[in-house]
């Protein structure tokens, strides 16, 4: 089972997610955890009342009094279902693709900026392990219920399929055209790799084009949700949204 | 004592400090372990060998087998130096103010920005702990010891010593003007405040005027992090920097 133990994550997720999904465990009192029982019980989750050392070991984690087991909560998307739902009048379309961004605050950080630019979808590649869904949903501050992303198989091939459909993808990568240069209108994909290795090479021979936010300084390149915050403002920018 | 743990941050602070700062602990091998103290010998670090238990007791926090004491390594820096090294010729400068913003992470990914958009000064109240130093290092990538920045006792007092020095103080708040739509020029400085309760009401009435950074999704916010390097980026795409 996964869990949520952020007071912010837990009060998103019931908000956002579908009715009587998951379980509240309540080892805790207090007026922020009375008020998420009384949210709880609104959205039709079931409580269980349990001591903190029992709530540690089924949580698996340290807690603050209190637990959401998260089963069926992420949004139901698929990347199949995104493309069919593609319409012919949808000239403007944004999608991310991450590639090796492991590290769980970065990819809850990225998924909360695809909120607030309304990135349309998300795609990670299969092998992101489950393990991670606590940090994410509290690094995403709930976003991870709201952004529809779905893990691929195979990016490169997402990738062809996405310029199928009339996108045109950009690796970032540092050496690329700087990002205000770049027509960035229309339907347009966007792969962010780690930061330590970039884009994998087969994944960026399938790319267009090469987008970087242009810097100086003397570190090697700007924390990776930060620039994908700063790409995806800049998208926006462009299209006067 | 303050240390190091990771390996990036301990490499930037060795090669971008001055000689023969600190102490390099080692309890652990390899070639990236080698490849530090190849460094730290190079640049006069002197370098004790002891047992993992013993650093760990040492450095009271969890090593992968090295770390080194910052004493002296953060640049000597000080807002009033700041101001009085200003030039009349200097019609181009950006100081951030950090208003509360307590998580060492973002205060790190700040200061990384911060080094990458080459920000003038960066400002933060006297009341941080000092026992954040090392996720601070860690978040920055090193940026903390390139970057100059000072704790000041007031930052109200700061913002007006800025604009009688010619700075045009800008806040950022959620109902702001656009920043892409507002004269970001000149000598510039910017306010951010807490994610949650944003900018303290007595420093606001200080700043001259609001910015914010568009946003639409179904969250209250940005990451103060991400925010700030929207606004660092959109400072300096405007200068045609």
């Amino acid at each position: 089972m996964s869990f949520l133990t952020g007071f912010h994550a837990i009060e998103e997720a019931l908000k956002s997610a579908g009715r009587g999904k998951g379980t509240l465990y309540v080892s805790g009192k207090g007026p922020r955890i009375k008020k998420i029982e009384e949210l709880a019980a609104r959205r039709g989750v079931p409580l269980v009342r349990l001591s903190a050392p029992e709530l540690r070991e089924l949580s698996s984690s340290e807690h603050r009094g209190i637990a959401l087991s998260i089963e069926g909560y992420t949004p139901e998307s698929s990347f199949e279902g995104f493309i069919e739902s593609i319409g012919d009048n949808q000239t403007s379309l944004l999608v991310l693709l991450l590639d090796g961004i492991t590290d769980p605050h970065n990819f809850g950080a990225i998924l909360r900026s695809a909120d607030q630019f309304e990135a349309d979808f998300v795609c990670i590649p299969e092998r992101r392990a489950a393990s991670e869904t606590e940090v994410v949903a509290n690094s995403s501050a709930g976003a991870v219920h709201h952004v529809p992303f779905a893990q691929v198989p195979n990016l490169s091939r997402a990738v062809e399929k996405l310029k199928k459909h009339g996108f045109w993808v950009y690796g970032a990568a540092m050496g690329g055209d700087p990002i205000h240069s770049v027509d960035l209108t229309g339907r347009i994909a966007i792969v962010l790799g780690s930061e330590g290795r970039g884009i994998s090479a087969n994944l960026a021979t399938h790319c267009d084009a090469e987008v970087a936010v242009p810097t100086r300084g003397r570190l090697d390149s700007l924390n990776v949700s930060v620039a994908a915050g700063i790409i995806l403002y800049e998208i926006r920018r462009q299209q006067a949204w």
